[in-house]
């Protein structure tokens, strides 16, 4: 049995591959982050699913997307 | 931002709809589950992914997986 933890947020300012990846790389970089999926909707905000071995304060997951020069939602 | 915990466990002696059916309602009736996906392998074993709002304890899988007549691996 193994168990993970799915995070979703909504991040604006996202408009290409290359703003997927910065906010993608950023993510990744937190502590037990396994993986990051993002649904560009370039322009307009944008789910993101963060997979992580155990949950996630909202402070480090905002940290990380301003980091990368966008807006958690 | 929402967080929920994605368990996957291994079941086994499942074979047809009813087996998924009635895994699924036992799994379902854990507090803080919110969705139980089952990949049906017929007569094999089957990966089933649980959704809850907390973290599960291993116990309370096995146990609402043996009341519906099947064995977690």
């Amino acid at each position: 049995m193994s168990q993970t933890v799915q995070t979703e947020v909504t991040v604006a300012g996202m408009t290409c591959g290359h703003c997927v990846a910065a906010v993608t790389e950023e993510l990744t970089a937190l502590p037990g982050v396994v993986d990051v999926a993002v649904d560009l909707h370039a322009g307009e905000d944008s789910p993101v699913t963060i997979t992580s071995a155990a949950p996630l304060e909202r402070a480090a997951v905002e940290s990380a997307v301003t980091e990368a020069g966008y807006t958690l939602r």
